[in-house]
C-alpha cells in the first residue's frame, strides 16, 4: 500500500482526493493536513466521512508529514504551495501539486500571479500532470504540476486540431463555463448563494490567470506561438466545466472527418472520450466522474469544440489520481469512475 | 414628497427597500448610508439601478442623514441598530428598524442576543410593526420595530387560531423553511453557493433568536403564554420562507369551517390572502410581493397551516413600506405588488 | 384606456405581458385566452394574481376577443401564431406577435421553421419590434413582430460595431447562455427540473432557429451579407440571456474608443445601458427588467461584447410592452422597470 | 458473479442501481430493458455509460430477461410492478421491488393507490426490505418489496423511539423535504425547471400515498397503531430527502439519553450513523452515499429527530443493492459508499 497524505484536506480539490482514495485499492490516506482552528477526525469536520476517514486532520506541518507518507497531495491556495513543495522534494517524497504554482515558467508566474516564484529551483523538475500529453513524462515525475480546471478542458479540445494544422492559430476562442466549486471553499461574498444563484457573468475576459497555461502548452502542441482569447463564465452549479471553443479551418473538412482525427488522437486515453458525429457532451454525461467528453461540429469554415469536465475529477482531484495511478504503476483508471 | 433615507443600503432589506421606493409615488430617496470601502453612486455598486438611483452611497452617519430625511430605513444588523437609533429619535425622524433590536424586552434580548440593550429609554416608544394586528399602534409610531421574517410568517399563521381559541396551546409547532437571502449579504463560508446548493438543513432547532419575539406576540394575542416549537431550514433558493405549522384542534372543526375562521379574521387586511379550501400556497404565488399566502387544512384533530411570505418583501422591505404608508397617510399598499 | 388582450396568457411570456399591464397606467386587461381544460378566472389558474387579475381565463376565440380589445398580444408557440393573427387584423386591431411567425420572408420561414407561412399577405405588413433600430417604424405599425430573446441580445450587442464596420463581417460569434424559461412553459422531460439543474449543455450549435432572424437584421445594419456562428447554451437558472460575442476588430480601437462609440450608438435609448470601461454586465443587473446591459472589452484584435437581458423582459413581454407604449404614445417606459 | 437485469432502467432509481453495480464486485449487468422508441446501448441513452454498461436496452419483455438474469431489479412506477412481478417469480428469479406494489396490503392499495391489487397472490411472498428492521426475512426472501424513500427516512426516524415506547404515539408529525428526482423521471409541467426552482411546496398534506406505508411498518415496531401526520414538501435540489419529525415525549429523558438509545439500536447497522449530542445531520452529508443519518434533540417535552437519506440511494437503488447483497451473500456494503 502506498501511503499518501493530503495536505490542504478541508479545500474542494482536497476533499475530492479524500473522496476518491478511499476507495482507492492501493493506498492508505496516512496523513490529512489543512489550515484549521483545532485538529479533530476528519470525520468531525466532514460528517459525510464518518466512519470512512476518521483519522485526524492536523495543522500544516510538512515535516511531519513528510515522515508518514510516500506520497502528497498538495490542495492550497497558489502562491502557498511554493513554500510548502520543498520539504517533501528534500524528503524524497512524489508530490502532486494541484495548485499553479509550478506550472508556468518563473517569467509567467510572475506576470500573471504577481509575486516572484520562490521555489525556482524545483520548477524545472516539475512535470505538466496532463498524462493524455505526457503520460511518460508523468511516470518518471517526482513533483506534478497537476493541470488546471480550464486548461484541462481547453487544452485536450484543442490539441488535436492545431497538433494536425486543421486549424489556422490565429483565430481561437475557448468560451468556457464553470460551476462555483472552481473558485475553491472559502467566505468571499461574490461566491454566496445569492450572488451566484439566478446569476450568470462572465470575468477576467481574456485575462484569466489560466490562459497563460494554456498558451503554453498548446503552443508546444502546435509547434508554434497559440494565443487563445479565453473567456470564463461563473455559472450557478457545483460542478463541472463546458468549454465552447471556436476555430477557423485552414482546410476544408467535415464533422465527419474532424471526429474521426479526435477519436485517433485519443485511442488510447481512457479518460477522453469523443463523441459521435451529430452528438455534444454536456455536464450530467461526466459530472462525478474523470472523462473528458469531447464533441465537435463543423459549419462553413468554422469549427465548434464542446469540451466537458468534472471540474473537481478531471479538473483537479481525478487527475491528481491519475497522474498517482501512472507513477505508482497503478491501473490509470483505479479508483477512477 | 417625504424625504427617506437608508442606512444599511447595500444589505439585502436595505436594497429591496430602494428597489420599492424608487417606484413609490410619495417619497423621495434623499440619502444613502451603508458600510463601504468608498462613497461612491449606488448605482455604481449596483449597476441594476443605473439611471435609477444614481445618488451618492455614503458611509454611515446618522446626524448628517437627520438632516435631509423625515423617515427612515434601518436596514442594519442585529446589535447595530441601537447605536444609530437613538440619533434619529432625537432629531425627531421617523424610524423604521428591520433589526431585531427594539422587538422584545430588555430582558429577552439580553437572554436570546446575549448583550443587554444599549438603548432601553426608547425601546417603550417601539411598535411591532405588524400592520394586520397593530395598524393602529402604528399609525401613532415614531419607532417601528419591524417583524422578523420568520415571525410573520409564524404569527400570521397560527394567530387567528390561537385569539378563537381553535387550538390547544401546549402543541405549537413551526416548521419553517427560508431562502438564503434571510441570512443576510455577507461573506460567509456556510452560505456559499457549492454549500448552500444541493444542499438542505434544519439549523438552530427551537434555539432560533426568533422564538423569543413569536412567542411574545402570539400569548399577547391568545392571552396566555404560548411556546411554539420551532425549527427552521435552509432552502437553496434565494427568497422566500414557507411555514408549515401543526396544531392540535380544541374542538370539532372541519377544513371549511377554519378556513373561513381564517378569511374572516383577514377580511380587510390587504397582505394576507386565505386560500380556498383544498389549495395550499406555495413561494412562486408570493415570490416579489408583500402578500402573506396562507392555507389550511384539518386532518383528524391536527390543523396543518401552511404560510408563505417572501422574506425579504413582507418579511423585511415591504413590510417596512407597509408600515411607512400606514405612518404616512399614503394607501397601505401604495408601492407594493 | 386602451383595452388589450393576451392569447396565450398561461405561458411564461404570455403571464409575463399581464404581470407589466396589471401596474400600467394607460391600460386595462380586458381579455384573456389560452389552451386551457376549462375557464376559470385566471387567478385561479395562477393564485399569484389573486386580487389583482380575476378576470377570466378563456379558450382560444380571437373573433370573441377582437370584440373586447383595441390591442392584442400574442404569447402562442411558434406555427400557431399565424392561424390566430389574420382574424385581429381584419378587425383593425393592433397585434404584438412574440413568436417568430412575422420576423422571417416566407423562404426563410420555411426553410427554418419547416412549414409554408400561412399567412404571407399580412407578412409584408409587419415590423421588427426592435425599438433601438426600428423605433419610427414601430410607431405606425398595426402588426408587430416582437423579436426573438437571443436575437435581442445579439444584435444589440452587434449592431453599432457592424454599422460603423469597426469589425470585420467574417469572424462574428455569438455564445449565447440562456435560462430555462426562454423554452417556454411546456411538459418536456428535457426541461424537468432534475435534467437542467445541475447541468449545462450547448444546444443547436449554429443551427438555432433564431439564426436567421440575427442574420437577417444585422445585414440590414451592416448593408452587408452578415452570417454569425451562433451557439445556444442552456443554463440552470430560470431567466436571463447572457450573449459573449467575439468579432475582429478591422481598424485599431481600445476599450474607451469602442465603449464610447456604443454609448453614442445608444444614447437616446431608454432601455440599453453601456457599461463604462472596465465593467462588464452581469445577469443580476437586469433580472426583471427591460435593460440590455451592454459591456465591451477590446483586447488585440479581437473585441469582446458581452450583452445581458432578462429574456421574458426586453427578450419578449417587456420589449413587447415597449412596442405598445410607442404605438400608443405611452412614455416609451410606462409600466416598465 | 450473479447475473442481474434491471426493467426500468431509463428512471432515476434505474439508472442509480447501474450507476451502483457496474462498480460491484460480485454482479454482472446481463439484461437492461425500459419503455423506449427504440432499442439501442444504454450508453447511446445516457453517454454517462459509455465505456462502461455498453449493452442493449431491450423493450420490456420479462419472460426474455428471465432467461437471462439470476436476479433482477424492477425501477417501475407503481402499478406496473404488479403486472411483470409474475412472470419473474415463476421462472424462479429473485425480484427486487422499487415500486410501492408489494408492501401494502390489498385493501390498502386499493384505498390509496386506487386501483385492486392484480397479484395478491404473490403478495404475501414479499418481504419489507428494510434490512435495519427486518435483516432475516430479507435473506430468505425471493420478493423484496423495497421501501419507500420517505417511508425509510421517517421510519428510521421513529422507530427507536416508539419501540422504546419513549414517545406518545398520538402526536407524531413527520414534515419532510424532497428533491426533485424522487417524482421520477417523467415529462411533467409541474416538475420543469421553472416550476421547481425558486419554488418551495408542501404537497398532499397528511394524505400522501406513502403514509400508510409508514404507519404500517411502525405500527408493527410499535405494537400498537401508529398513526403520523406527514407533510412532504418538494425542495429545489436534485436528491435528499430531510424529514423533521416532532414527537412528545412519554418520560423525562435529555438529548444525550435519546442519542445513546438511538446510537444502540442501529449499534451494528452499517448504514445508520446517530449524530453526536449537539449535532444535526444535512444532506450534504449524506448525498451519494446509502447512509442514513439522524440527529436528535429533545427540547422540553418536544423530541426533535432529523433524518437525512440520498433518495435514490437509501431511498432507493442504494437500499435495493443491500438488499441484494444480504440475499446474496455478499458483504452488506459491497458497492455501496
Amino acid at each position: 500500500m502506498v501511503k499518501v497524505g493530503v495536505v490542504g484536506a478541508t479545500g474542494y480539490a482536497g476533499e475530492e482526493v479524500i473522496k476518491i482514495l478511499m476507495n482507492h485499492s492501493g493506498v492508505k490516506i496516512s496523513s490529512l493536513q489543512a489550515v484549521i482552528d483545532k485538529e479533530e477526525p476528519f470525520s468531525s469536520i466532514f460528517p459525510y466521512f464518518k466512519g470512512k476517514v476518521d483519522i485526524m486532520c492536523r495543522k500544516p506541518d510538512p515535516d511531519a508529514m513528510a515522515k508518514d507518507v510516500d506520497l502528497v497531495f498538495l490542495g492550497l491556495p497558489h502562491k502557498v504551495s511554493m513554500d510548502v513543495v520543498p520539504a517533501f522534494i528534500k524528503a524524497q517524497k512524489t508530490v502532486i501539486d494541484l495548485s499553479a504554482d509550478y506550472r508556468l515558467t518563473p517569467e509567467l508566474y510572475l506576470k500573471w500571479y504577481g509575486v516572484s516564484h520562490k521555489d525556482v529551483s524545483n520548477l524545472p523538475k516539475a512535470v505538466y500532470g496532463l498524462p493524455e500529453l505526457y503520460k511518460d513524462e508523468v511516470k518518471a515525475a517526482k513533483l506534478i504540476a497537476n493541470p488546471g480546471c480550464y486548461p484541462t478542458s481547453v487544452i485536450l479540445g484543442i490539441a488535436p486540431a492545431v497538433k494536425g494544422k486543421y486549424v489556422r492559430t490565429d483565430t481561437l476562442i475557448a468560451d468556457s463555463k464553470s460551476g462555483a466549486s472552481g473558485a475553491g471553499r472559502k467566505a468571499d461574498l461574490a461566491l454566496s448563494f445569492c450572488e451566484v444563484n439566478e446569476n450568470l457573468k462572465a470575468y477576467k475576459a481574456n485575462e484569466h490567470q489560466h490562459k497563460p497555461e494554456i498558451n503554453l502548452i498548446l503552443s508546444k502542441v502546435a509547434g508554434s506561438d497559440i494565443d487563445v482569447v479565453f473567456t470564463p463564465h461563473l455559472i450557478p452549479m457545483n460542478r463541472g466545466i463546458l468549454s465552447t471553443i471556436y476555430m477557423k479551418l485552414s482546410k476544408p473538412i467535415d464533422t465527419k472527418g474532424i471526429v474521426g482525427i479526435y477519436k485517433d488522437f485519443y485511442k488510447d486515453k481512457p479518460f477522453v472520450r469523443v463523441s459521435d458525429e451529430g452528438k455534444l457532451p454536456q455536464i450530467r454525461d461526466i459530472v462525478g466522474t474523470n472523462y473528458c467528453d469531447i464533441g465537435l461540429k463543423a459549419t462553413g469554415d468554422t469549427l465548434i469544440v464542446v469540451s466537458c469536465i468534472d471540474n473537481l475529477k478531471k479538473g483537479a482531484a481525478g487527475q491528481a489520481v491519475q497522474n498517482m495511478n501512472i507513477i505508482c504503476g497503478f491501473p490509470e483508471t483505479e479508483g477512477l469512475i
